[in-house]
């Protein structure tokens, strides 16, 4: 961070050019001044990319507030240490190898191929000779794209929360960042077979999002639900211990989530791709709002209150269904798209309650139900959506990610077992698991 | 989100006229060098105007962890779902109806003209047609000015906690965010009559912070107390629940105060403008700190204690201060508009209470008060600063805000009352409101 | 944030020259396209010099929470207090005095030069004249330095937790931030003997890790262990009492280290610098993983269970490791330099508690320590490293700083004392020096 400084005089001879320009022709091997704005276009694009790909890492911040809050006291810091370390393992796997089976050379649309590590960034001759085609920095994409592995593992922690074998999660989350996820990611957005069906999936609502809640609901599924849940025909309400956190949470993803959805436009350096950003921006902020409006008016009609749990699932909610496509819509339909997003995730919560599927923080509704309204709401606000592609899309990631994962679980749980014994359940896993308390000066018992 | 894409091939055409410029002139059709560092330059201005209200966004949760952490547990998800759900409102109706009141065709000065929903953003040709005055994505400023009504919004919450009935708090949030904040924001930054008067504001102490302090007063005058506030002739000290929760509060809303200044300059690109955005940041930041350390050495001295609170309501104020000019002083004199503040926000505080105004997180005293020392330095720190103009623009804003919202306030009250009963007060709201325990396992009971 | 602007129109005059280029030579003195070119850059640099700033600032925060939750929550406001003040001090000392000892002009290049307050900002002609050199906004890069004091500053108030006395804490702060860091700062990144040797810290895992941990280590020596840490020849552990707050103080620091280190390449407005940036931050991001992974690991191993708050200092630790060369290693010996800092923060923890230096939240292990491990790295990830310029960087810094700020804490204890009377201690230093409690409602008694 020295500042005093040889910096490689690069703007040195663009000055000089500049001035040059306006006397005499240059001579062909001198940088020339149109080489520089490529250049700085270059840079802007990459530090777009950088600095949306810093939003969607706050995000890991998010679901650990968000799960956190909605846990009880007794098994808060598993939550915790299974989302830092599965961010952590995420990172890794995608770079050693998720990375390269997703945007590597496929073999063919269905089989992505296989190659290990990251290459090198971008030359300054490559990128000038490229037309415009290579815009920014390889190592910012991987970057953006790395954290967007870490959102579809992070859906999962919540749902399994307060049974789950710490140490099986994160199995788990070996193979789910390193192949599950990029596979279908690689038919989608790598190139592959749902990207030629004309697939659209703007920002993950299906690639990340449902991607994520499918893996959940396999690993729910197998798991059962926490005890006491569902005793004697009841469904028994299980308070979370730090609404304040939730809260946070929420708050830090609908901020990460304008990194999300904006820095999946991809290029922000011409005034069309700028207005294209700035649409998502609001888009994504108003389908969040019509999310959590619609959500808290719904639960006060049903209930009788207004339930802020509710509130909080119905801004994601908003979030997760404009992710499909934030860019067409007018902000007014984006805010319609977020609301009934809104209305489905409280309909889904209970329903899924009901059916006595287990989800301690409604991470299979938000992510898993709300993500297929916001694939199937972009054949009605893009012009080129296709309901039967979108309905292909769908069935295929939601087939893909319950199949593959509902194995890998069923193998870990035949190796090493998926739940705590019944003892530490009521104990709480944080000192079965991590030998720690979350709030040791604050929990009654 | 799809990385293998067709882009339109702009840069190509940039590439290959550098190097034609420098060989024969170019045909008038062809997109010339000038036009792509136009475009450019339009997209750092829109990237910088995105990324500041991002930050401006975030402070919603600066507010609403100070605001959770100030009040009693039993009154925390109240306000926590006040919090989120004024975000929203603010969201939605500024985008109906209250950014077409504040910038759209006003019928004159004084009174602003009515249209609604968003239009849509600058053409290409439009941009580069301008002559340098459209410089940025309407989209983009849209986005900045929405995260400041929910910042003006955010300020009520606080003053009004632990005892407002919560749909009362919303319905006024609807009328607050369409058409009070939009009406006095047309007559400064609309170009209204404040504007013509030469009232200086730059970034909202008077629009936004004085605005929301004044709303505040009125609600808290007509609300009353909170019960055994000010019993027996003593002022009784309420702490407040979670002090981890106020300070990251106010970090937060130290952070997206880079946003709310910087942003407010408007434009970055070029020298004078990025310059002008780098003293904002450095002037903000050590507003706020001269605001803690004066805030933290008066509370000392009058207290003989370190006053946590008092130290980050110093800070608040610090950053309220040199809101209304953040460019003109030097470090140095803005340290000093900052410790000023902080030493008024202490006596504000203490007279307040004492005029039993009850305000549970001192918000009418950090925004209101401090608010309006923010605009009176203005005529000592920026040469162009008129003392009588600012005067004016103090007493319309406060007689706006506090007479229009008075008698929101009163109407409400007389339609769905706007107090929770005295059982539901001593039982705490968060049970009688919203059905949920913030900290269900750790309160005492 | 008046909309309606006269903005002097600088884009028009580029707009027109853009098209007289192509016609006819332009006379010398108008503003060629070239210089708008220039401008935009300078405007690109600055930009990304105050958001790297900006996140580096927030990074307060997470040294913030991550101390409150890892002290117990009877010293919690103490801490919280101490946290908001020292960054106001930082903020403050840097301006008047600090930034000029550190950046100034040296007396040679062991004694720095003595100047205060911060100078003007560039002139559009001293930049267009300085052929490259002079490319971003002094006022940005007073404000990026300016929370990297903060940051040392921070590393010192988690070590001396819980028993040192708040006043003659902040006191040391004035020295530390106004003058010790300052002059060390300069030995190398001001252009002192230590850069002349060819030690090489990119961001400042010594500068400002090491520096921060040795002035820490002073403190702690002075201070003693808190009371009952090693009673009857037993290392009792004391926990901390709000895990979730420790953790996202975790992600805060993780997040705020991609301008902590992407920042610190100062530049990325050409392909190189944002491949560059790009880089950095891949890196910054995947040593912090490994240091996760590998602490995890490491604990499970010895103990037996996921030690959360090991695995916290393992990412902190894998984070400090990278900080000195973050630019050169591929991102698997990023990794690599990352895993190796999480396991020898570990033995480090372990070491120093059995050494009987009490540092309750491992401040020194992790900047310490570690921080002297990624500097010894350079000297294999950077083919330009010197072990033995490194060896000396390492040993000036520490004795610097140890040095001097022991002689500083020793005045201060003479003066006014250093640590709280044990009745104080016992009964938490809240109350004593701060007359709040950080949680009334939910601390047992």
């Amino acid at each position: 961070m020295k500042k005093i400084n040889n910096y490689k005089n690069y703007w040195g001879g663009a000055v000089f050019l500049a001035g040059s320009i306006l006397a005499v022709p240059a001579l062909a091997e001198e940088p020339g001044l149109g080489d520089t704005v490529v250049q700085l276009a270059y840079s802007v694009d990459t530090f777009y990319f950088l600095m949306s790909g810093a939003l969607v890492m706050w995000m890991a911040a998010g679901f650990t507030m968000l799960e956190s809050g909605l846990v009880r006291g007794k098994n808060t810091v598993e939550i915790l240490t299974k989302n830092v370390a599965l961010y952590a393992i995420a990172c890794i796997m995608y770079m050693v190898v998720g990375y390269n089976i997703m945007y590597g050379d496929g073999v063919n649309g269905l089989i992505p191929g296989l190659s290990f590590f990251l290459g090198a960034d971008n030359t300054v001759d490559e990128v000038l000779k490229s037309g415009g085609e290579t815009y920014y920095s390889n190592m910012s994409d991987f970057f953006f794209q790395v954290v967007f592995v870490a959102t579809a593992m992070s859906i999962v922690s919540g749902a399994v929360a307060e049974r789950m074998k710490l140490w099986s999660f994160l199995l788990f989350a070996v193979v789910m960042t390193g192949v599950i996820y990029p596979v279908q990611g690689y038919w989608k957005w790598g190139g592959g077979f749902l990207d030629g069906l004309g697939f659209l999936d703007f920002a993950g609502s299906g690639v990340v999002h449902l991607c994520g809640a499918s893996a959940a609901l396999a690993g729910v599924i197998l798991l059962g639900a926490r005890k006491g849940k569902y005793a004697n025909g009841k469904i028994k309400a299980i308070p979370g211990a730090n609404l304040p956190l939730a809260t946070l949470g929420t708050f830090i993803l609908w901020l990460g989530w304008f990194g999300f959805n904006g820095g999946s436009e991809l290029k922000i350096s011409n005034i069309e791709e700028a207005n294209a950003v700035s649409m998502v921006f609001v888009n994504t902020n108003t389908a969040a709002a019509g999310g959590l409006v619609a959500a808290l008016l719904l639960a006060r009609a049903w209930f009788g209150k207004a339930d802020l749990t509710m509130a909080l699932n119905g801004a994601l909610a908003g979030l997760v269904a404009i992710t499909a496509e934030p860019l067409t819509p007018s902000p007014l339909l984006a805010t319609a798209v977020g609301a009934i997003g809104g209305l489905i995730v409280v309909a889904a919560i209970i329903f899924i309650d009901k059916a006595k599927i287990d989800d301690p923080v409604g991470a299979i509704s938000v992510h898993g139900v709300v993500g297929i309204w916001g694939l199937l709401a972009v054949a009605f606000t893009n012009p080129k959506g296709s309901l039967l592609a979108q309905l292909i899309g769908i069935g295929t990631i939601f087939s893909w990610c319950f199949v593959t994962s509902f194995i890998v679980w069923l193998v870990i749980k035949g190796v090493m077992g998926i739940r705590v014994s019944e003892e530490e359940e009521m104990e709480g896993v944080d000192v079965a698991e991590c030998g720690l308390a979350a709030y040791p000066e604050f929990t009654k018992d």
